[in-house]
């Protein structure tokens, strides 16, 4: 099935997009841009929202829905946001087709015309606000604590698939608060879920911290992101919550007597992740082998293949099977017996290796004999033998361990792959030979970052959240710099 | 909170519209005929969504996720489809946004036009063969058992909140089969499927049945339909089930080699609820005081009110009940304690009430006293008093009985506004004064059931599943039937 998979070393986008191809994750579809979420693939999404959505929920959050389409003015009241969004936007002007007077199919009717554009939400800041204005009176009606799980559509040039597409699957948060403390809590609140997720689910360590002026949100006061390293070491930004200020409760006139009986402008936040998730999730585990994924969030998390010449055998091994299948579902692990005469053991052992499926049983007429099966992990590529009365004890501490497994393998990779560098001559090593993270001095002018990212394509990725203090010189400007900030090429 | 409320025989639209909106379920947006769905409104949805979606998991369906954008081309592939849609159409042309040369704000760049424009999904028949088309090769590639849950736009000039608005949320199975009789009954078992969640989660009674030539859905060649009867005695078509026999794998030239290793077509189905199910949810069961909800789909099963004068009463209160509360929900029921102070129990009372929440319960000191609880039902509007010590083993049980007593009283409803009619003058006293279903004899013709809309604005809503067969005349032409057919008027 993974026929002239290309290895990580060989060329690493190729491989990471013939894997998300050939493991059936998702697809490049008629529509420039937009991919088909296949469902292996959305089955992985599926398992990443229901717990994200819980820890949202758990945290107070409701989810809600706001319309797709934003009408230019309502898009455009907020200067800088409208600014940074106005270059990808797919724009809606007419709502009919007629029949094309040639008789050669369809055609847009221009009788139909839209007396004013909509806006297809890449984000939805400026409906949500404009809704909000009319939910806020008084503190009474604060926090308001919204999530909403949607697509979005920035018309991307370069995409890749999950990493960066022209529509995309998010969740975005949209909270209002009374105070500003308030909302700056929520910000990092928020954060710090994201990182828990990212490790506990993802089996991924990320560093958070806060982003620059350039790589700030269109409208936001700050923003922080989660950044994680990918095996080629470049860097992915898997998660990014926002402080907004006042920004958009201006731009929208949402104001609110507070305690005190004063009127002031509402505080807020909004956050997000996305789709993008799934692609640092395979780009993080996954190996020449084909996927690896943290079994917390594999569709299947354990198959069991058994080895037969004819029914007689398949039955009596379907015997032992389906009982032990059955005791680990009870117990909340996904199990999937395939039993198959139409392909072969081996062919099956390919197919699930390449899916990335944690755990394989393999069970033959000897190991009925024997009172024993076959464990194969998927992510060390282990085999070897237990007791067959053994298995629904041993199960579930094997898929807890190989999410430990692959969470320390990460964490370890990064560290082999981040560097503190004192010169610019480190520093382009770093870049362009090691590839990783570089922990270096930057003056902080946005006239820095920029010489650098057009001379190396690193870009700062985050200022390191609890950064301690340290005096030195920036690598490219040597003025004085008063701390490290994080350094990567990144996607 | 629900100043101005109209009763349902003053004013059945106006209450219904009032209803959504001061039960905080939904509201008109800044964009036309879009709403937003308010966090108490997407709850209800959300479990909705939960059931169905195990209900179509337990059947052997996957989820997965395609373009909300459809190529043009693509779009007109089939023609009947491309006929019936093209009229409520949103189109993409351009995909950037520029400052006014004027300084006024921004406006479409001209230079970003599209080649093709891009239709946003009314349904996604089109865009998913196309891509069903590169995975169908063999018979063993069938069958093909996909759901999405996606939002899709249909130009609507005359909208209603939940029941017809411009973008809505749904749900869209599209199967692909291998042969016509395994397709046929896919359309059938998914129609079940949506009767028996009308049934067991909305508490709600649907017939099953064809949909008439004018009615089927565009490139279907059977379009089956559960209608359900409105408390305004109009029906409500509330999902649908297409067999779509093979007109989109003509359309797309998706063929598949047989187990006889001939080249076919390939059969199909598609099927969807949106959240128009909420407006048949809503009224459904709601009464004059507001919303009624089944148990099962209340985001709030039991919501607990203490009565009290100061702090030290709300403690003893609150120690009665917080442990009765934390019992309730180890057994999976959502509990509500309203112990705000901000607000007075009267207050809360009529809140609770307007909101549908299936039970509540009141605590004063006198209730303390004498170890009892004020229960109050919303369905009937009963109260009763029980020992605090049942309360945890009574709940439960009131919770499947007014589950089950919505179902009867929808059930009953229903029964009272169904006749049987022989004339024409018996047709319009139900259609045009007593409302509701009338059963009647019809030949069968586009033409008499047009007349008959025009005349009366009923429409064949549908020829129930597993009618009898019996020999009768039209009652508008005299023409002769075998059959008789479910007339309404219609949302």
């Amino acid at each position: 099935m993974a026929k002239n998979f290309p290895t990580r070393a060989e060329n690493y986008a190729q491989w990471y997009n013939d894997l998300v191809i050939k493991a059936d994750l998702a697809e490049n579809s008629a529509v420039r841009g937009c991919m088909v979420i296949k469902p292996y693939g959305f089955a992985i999404w599926e398992k990443m929202q229901a717990a994200l959505d819980k820890m949202f929920k758990d945290t107070g959050h409701s989810n809600a829905y706001f319309p797709i389409f934003i009408p230019k003015s309502c898009f455009s009241k907020e200067a800088s946001h409208v600014e940074g969004f106005a270059k990808e936007c797919a724009v809606v002007t007419h709502y009919r087709l007629k029949n094309s007077p040639d008789g050669k199919g369809v055609i847009v009717d221009e009788d139909a015309k839209l007396e004013e554009e909509l806006i297809i939400r890449p984000t939805s800041e400026t409906i949500i606000w404009d809704t909000y204005k009319n939910w806020i009176r008084s503190y009474r009606d604060l926090p308001i604590l919204i999530n909403q799980w949607a697509n979005v559509v920035r018309w991307e040039m370069r995409t890749r698939l999950f990493v960066r597409t022209t529509e995309f699957l998010w969740q975005e948060g949209h909270t209002a608060h009374a105070t500003k403390e308030e909302a700056f809590e929520e910000t990092l609140t928020i954060l710090n879920l994201y990182a828990d997720f990212a490790k506990n689910w993802m089996a991924l360590p990320v560093i958070k911290g806060l982003k620059t002026a350039s790589e700030r949100f269109a409208g936001a006061l700050d923003t922080f992101a989660i950044e994680a390293l990918m095996q080629d070491g470049k860097a992915l930004q898997s998660g990014t919550s926002h402080f907004l200020g006042q920004n958009f409760a201006k731009a929208f006139d949402v104001k609110f007597l507070s305690r005190e009986n004063q009127l002031e402008y509402v505080w807020a936040t909004s956050w997000g992740v996305s789709t993008r998730l799934m692609g640092a999730l395979i780009m993080a585990h996954s190996d020449d082998k084909g996927l690896v994924l943290p079994p917390k969030l594999a569709p299947i998390q354990v198959v069991m293949v058994p080895v037969f010449k004819d029914n007689e055998q398949l039955g009596m091994i379907s015997e032992q099977v389906i009982p032990i299948k059955n005791k680990l579902e009870e117990s909340g692990i996904s199990v999937k017996y395939d039993d198959r005469d139409t392909y072969k053991p081996g062919w099956k052992f390919a197919e699930y290796e390449f899916k990335g499926v944690p755990v394989r049983l393999t069970i033959g007429p000897r190991d009925i004999e024997n009172g024993t099966v076959e464990v194969a992990r998927r992510d060390t590529l282990q085999k070897f033998i237990i007791s067959i009365s053994d298995i629904t004890q041993h199960i579930p501490v094997l898929l807890d361990e190989i999410q430990q497994s692959l969470y320390n393998r990460s964490l370890e990779y990064r560290a082999q792959h981040t560097y503190r560098v004192e010169t610019w001559e480190e520093f382009l090593d770093v870049i362009e030979n090691k590839g990783g993270f570089a922990y270096a001095h930057w003056d902080g002018t946005s006239e820095t970052e920029e010489m650098i990212k057009e001379k190396t394509k690193a870009t700062v990725r985050i200022i390191p959240l609890d950064n301690p203090k340290e005096e030195g010189t920036c690598i490219y400007s040597g003025k004085p710099s008063s701390e490290r900030v994080l350094f990567a090429r990144a996607y």
